[in-house]
């Protein structure tokens, strides 16, 4: 059982920031995510993009975003469940809740913050019968480790960057990349496409389109998959098969938690502390809802902001907090780590 | 007469990054700040300290900030009005606002935020009978354009950053530096304590201390100050006296606009779009009330987004605006500029 003080659900830049804001309040917060790693969309589906709304940046990419909210929070010591999916909540007697993953994981807080963005992103699969047999057998949606392709046959189906993008890294580590896709033309960055055409050219890809997977082979595991195309249908042997046709946001079991849902968001309390109906569950970002709702990263960093004070008061409802502007008292990391401003010294001049 | 969309009054942080939320909708912007540069707190009292809690930065200066947002905000191409103090606000008939400054200054919107901080810096007088006939006369509290001092003899008097900071950048320009400090010790960043002993010791700067300034002699304008040192009393030449001791910020006539106050802040409706009690008038940043209200930048960030979301219904009643993300849609300034992320290709592979 991992226990701690704010169990955060989604680890986008709104959850990273929660940590940060919790542990100004020597909160400690703990994180699961569905994806492999910290950032949400902006790490999983965008990260090479710019981002020009952020306060103070007049341009960031959504990748740096996330890197620089990692490293502004790494003080504070944060906990991860990542690659698992928030599945279900009990509330115990004692007034803390229990989340389990979708693998079993347990977790146990006080207070628990759905900072889950649009949801959790799952794959879209392709229409192949047999497909779910081979999950985690050969079958893999998501590239959590590169390493496990490692000298291994892998086969791509995909036309849009994470296909490009994943071709064009695994050259280097699988003994063979086959790309698959329905058409002949790939939509990604200019970059990325005249890479594949490149490493095409010298053998390093092979390109099959416009194709199909439509059928999977093997005893157990993946040995071969079945490609149609132009009508034709042949077998391929591969050790994987790896479809990257998308993910797609899925609020997915927390529609199931008892929480008020509004179009496909959770309501909060936007008056006070972006509660939702049930006392100790906060909804913060992209997954909340309230009158006047702006789905934007920065709307999400107050929202945890003020959801981390209500969270400090639930948890130590005698103790009064008194914020300290982090300029005039600086940082004291859980790591032992301590920032602060240049003090002002107190010296004659003679 | 200044006439804009959305009339801001207080160019902090918060007054800044809502001329980039106006830009969005396509709403011009005009600032008034009482003082001679944006920034607010952060340009005039604390720009070279670092700020930790603002999110994505793990450390930022406060000057560097707001260099951050004022190129963030430049293709929206703000208006200002510096070194004025908003007095006087009028409703007219047609359901705008005129606001008056105390120079005069008259500026028409049919929106006006005040984005005022903690109210606008007044600096803290010496106690010196005669003093308000010497104001703009050679005594000035703020040094607005560094320029006027050239070849001029100045006396600075104080014992902080300010007067050390300007005491050694004026060395370069006046023709004479004198500063003046009740006590022999002075309180500021190491440096510039160091830099000021070091002006001294080479005859750039003349100190006098422990010692006040008494009183002030001159006809029409400063000619000589009265100095009192150990209890003697002795008259100094110069051209100009310019005590630094401090800013303090208050209220002022924003107190008497019929908006309904708590604390010394402005009471808004944070249920929804942070408005004031007067429809039109919206109050953003830390010099507005709310229940949970942290008086932190991030939040006013936030409140300024909003805001301009219920300006533009305010405006454009029959409008209705789709949020679109600047990561899609890309930014484009009144100026003609544009920024965007770059568009995916669509390009056959052969």
């Amino acid at each position: 059982m991992i226990k701690t003080d704010i169990l955060i659900i989604g680890a986008g830049p709104t959850g990273l920031f929660a940590v940060f804001e919790a542990g100004l309040l020597k909160l400690k917060c703990h994180l699961i995510d569905a994806l492999p790693q910290p950032g949400g969309q902006c790490a999983e589906i965008y990260p090479k993009k710019p981002i020009y709304d952020i306060p103070g940046f007049p341009e960031v990419l959504a990748g740096d975003l996330v890197d620089n909210l990692m490293e502004q929070i790494k003080p504070f010591e944060p906990g991860f469940t990542l690659g698992e999916r928030a599945d279900t909540i009990e509330k115990q007697e004692d007034g803390t809740f229990i989340v389990t993953t979708n693998r079993g994981t347990k977790h146990q807080a006080p207070v628990v913050a759905i900072a889950g963005g649009l949801g959790s992103f799952e794959p879209r699969k392709p229409l192949i019968d047999n497909i779910t047999d081979y999950e985690d057998k050969g079958v893999e949606y998501i590239i959590r480790d590169p390493e496990i392709y490692r000298n291994k046959r892998v086969l791509i189906a995909g036309g849009g960057d994470s296909a490009l993008d994943w071709s064009i890294f695994l050259t280097d580590i699988a003994s063979e990349v086959t790309l698959v896709h329905r058409r002949n033309e790939f939509r990604g960055a200019l970059d990325s496409v005249e890479k594949v055409q490149e490493l095409k050219k010298l053998g390093k890809i092979n390109l099959i389109t416009p194709a199909e997977i439509v059928g999977l082979k093997g005893d157990g595991k993946i040995e071969a998959v079945v490609v149609k195309k132009e009508g034709e249908e042949f077998e391929k042997e591969t050790d994987h098969f790896i479809p990257l046709f998308g993910l797609s946001p899925k609020l997915g079991p927390i529609a199931d938690w008892g929480l008020e849902i509004e179009k496909n968001a959770i309501k909060v309390d936007n008056a006070l502390d972006y509660q939702t109906n049930i006392p100790g569950i906060y909804a913060i970002g992209d997954i909340n809802t309230y009158p006047g709702k702006l789905k934007l990263i920065l709307c999400g960093f107050h929202e945890a902001t003020l959801m981390c004070q209500s969270a400090y008061q639930r948890i130590f409802p005698d103790k009064r907090y008194v914020m300290k502007y982090t300029t005039v008292s600086g940082i004291d990391g859980f790591d032992g780590s301590r920032k602060e401003a240049e003090k002002a010294v107190v010296k004659a001049i003679e």
